[in-house]
């Protein structure tokens, strides 16, 4: 149809990676053929200014006659792209892409991936504002701690459309799913185990939080310096808040000191833990070590001292894939309309998740496959049912 | 796959224009199947890792591995929508997804509707500033006057890829288009020709710019209060610099003094010109009364007294429809990675429409239809061309 082809192959496409990549991996498409001119005159002018008219004068038909309340934007300032770093909005695109085709094969979810040209909090506030009329919700990427937290909750308290930190939330709600799988199937209770938390950014406060608000009682977390703890004086506001609200022991020194009885290592730090400390946990201990590409413990070494071992890689067992998570949490919240993803909402799609494992679990099977087509509908109707019950939906 | 369907139908889609509608008219897909963990080891984490790090190292390489470069931002603050006027950005989403629709189908271009939460130049600059990494081009749409100049002019000096209002410039190149063709069919110069605009908007003043670029030299405009002319009080500047520019002989009046003895008139009003007006024009005048739904002049009456009628209604011969142009000229522009888009490549555009029909040339057939294949090619080569002549192609 056109005259001159938009991208042209390079050496790079002998990798299949890069081949694969050629061009971006998303498109946009017609969802009714435009082939004559009554299909023109019907969606576009003269028909849809009856629509923009109807919307005009009730403008809850928005929702039924947009794709907006099916579309997500994936926004990012590029700060914290995978473990790469801040490498700027351009070179996390591939990511982006990435993510709004996990929207839309594993939710059903249209996504747009917004990359900024700003890491300011404020004119990240003001375009994600400026922009959200477009779209049913925001899905915040790769935004670095600390200012993630705070543009979070800014833009939750500010739009009436759900936003969701996904490397905070998508991450937490699976690993309380696998949580809760591998405490079902060792027959132990959540509020009894010992919890070491290794990392103290957006996905380790997070997780953090669900664990607490999930019953949790024994939390600890560590970051580059140590454990949080209420006497430590170089904490920002996050980490002091967190300080409060975990390691109920008042806990001080490393991670080795505190992986020592601990029932539970949760790795969301990149770092390496040595054989010596992993020798010191509890027996029967569970391991998620989800560093990607590197573990923080390599597995062959976990399973010399853990029930239960957990990556974040594919080619191991229980993969901890916020893939599980965040597609269905936003299918379910932009089929009801909430307005808000509350607390209740993540808590319920961990439940959901857990739920579908439960008549099957082994120590390599504690959280659903991400190609288990059960995941996206389970997240999606627990969801939504979860903001009815809030009074958050509105349809 | 899903739980929940996101929208479920209503009376109104009795309406098959609401019909089709509902839910949207695009969405987006995967441009390569997402079936096993290799491939999501390739599309996403870790083998998305490679590509960003590359990209990271090589910014260039952007341009080939997302589909940024070949995406379209359709951005508007619903100000001024089709005839409908200030409607907001929430009703106007039918028509930018409408619009997105045609970008694919005539350009096969990516476009993505932002509608934006606020009117105000200096937000809506900073907000479209913000998303630019992610997209190859900005087309405003339905902005109001005169303050889509102003936000057209800053965003083209501040972003390094093209910025189009199309209200303005694809109605420009269309007519120009459109002119060339009768003019050429009944053996007159564009210069020679007394050329009335009717309206001083958007579409009236990038009309009259293009017009004089291409040659024009009799050229008069009028807003509702009359003839512009450099002696008025009441212009914007915009306004004011055109009366500069136009209006040679310095007349004075209103439209209906304008059009005794006028060559051509341009409807680009929407209202009504008595047809004692149309008959003081110039024997074997052009009428292009191109308000919708109701042209300036209705068809019947304009016939009695011109020897080309156009309209931009698709029921009528010699529709103006800038579908004609803003598909082939982003087209163009991201297939050579133009910087901006200059006179030249609209005046390209334009003389490639025209070119499609030169040797058939007929009074009802002085433009191409919009289903001619051939259009969305010609005129993006032309513009890629003519970017590649002005040096402001990067590829």
């Amino acid at each position: 149809m056109v005259a001159e082809p938009l991208t042209s192959p390079s050496t790079l496409d002998d990798d299949p990676i890069f081949a694969l990549h050629r061009g971006g991996k998303m498109a946009v498409t017609l969802t009714a053929p435009l082939t004559d001119r009554d299909d023109l005159s019907m969606a576009y002018t003269p028909g849809v200014a009856q629509v923009c008219r109807a919307i005009a004068a009730e403008p809850s038909l928005f929702d039924s006659y947009t794709w907006a309340t099916r579309a997500v934007a994936v926004v990012t300032d590029g700060t914290a792209v995978l473990g790469l770093g801040d490498i700027g909005p351009q070179a996390a695109m591939p990511v982006m892409e990435g993510k709004a085709v996990l929207f839309k094969r594993f939710g059903g979810v249209d996504a747009v991936p917004l990359c900024l040209a700003t890491s300011d909090p404020d004119e990240i506030v003001a375009a994600v504002k400026a922009v959200a009329p477009s779209f049913g919700g925001i899905n915040l990427e790769d935004i670095s701690a600390p200012r993630c937290f705070d543009i979070e909750e800014r833009l939750t308290a500010e739009l009436d459309i759900p936003v969701f930190h996904d490397d905070q939330h998508g991450t937490a709600i699976v690993v309380l799913a696998a949580l809760r799988g591998a405490s079902r199937l060792t027959n132990r209770s959540l509020d009894s185990l010992r919890i070491v938390i290794a990392g103290a950014g957006a996905a380790g406060v997070a997780v953090a939080r669900i664990l607490l608000a999930a019953g949790a009682h024994h939390v600890v977390v560590t970051d580059s310096k140590g454990i949080l703890h209420t006497s430590r004086p170089d904490l920002n506001p996050v980490k002091a808040a967190l300080a409060e609200d975990t390691n109920p022991d008042g806990m001080e020194g490393e991670l080795s000191d505190a992986l020592a009885g601990a029932d539970v290592f949760l790795g969301l730090s990149g770092g390496t833990v040595p054989e010596e400390d992993v020798a010191r946990m509890a027996p029967g201990a569970y391991i998620f070590a989800m560093a990607n590409p590197d573990p923080e413990i390599q597995p062959d070494i976990a399973y010399r001292y853990a029930s239960v071992v957990a990556t974040g890689r594919s080619d191991y067992p229980n993969q901890i894939n916020n893939v599980l998570a965040f597609p269905g949490v936003f299918r379910g919240a932009l089929a009801c309309r909430a307005s808000r993803i509350t607390e209740a909402m993540k808590l319920a799609a961990a439940e959901a998740l857990a739920g579908l494992v439960a008549d099957e679990l082994r120590p390599d099977y504690i959280i659903p496959s991400v190609f288990d087509e059960r995941v996206g509908p389970a997240v999606a109707a627990a969801v939504a049912a979860a903001a009815r019950a809030e009074g958050v939906a509105r349809a």
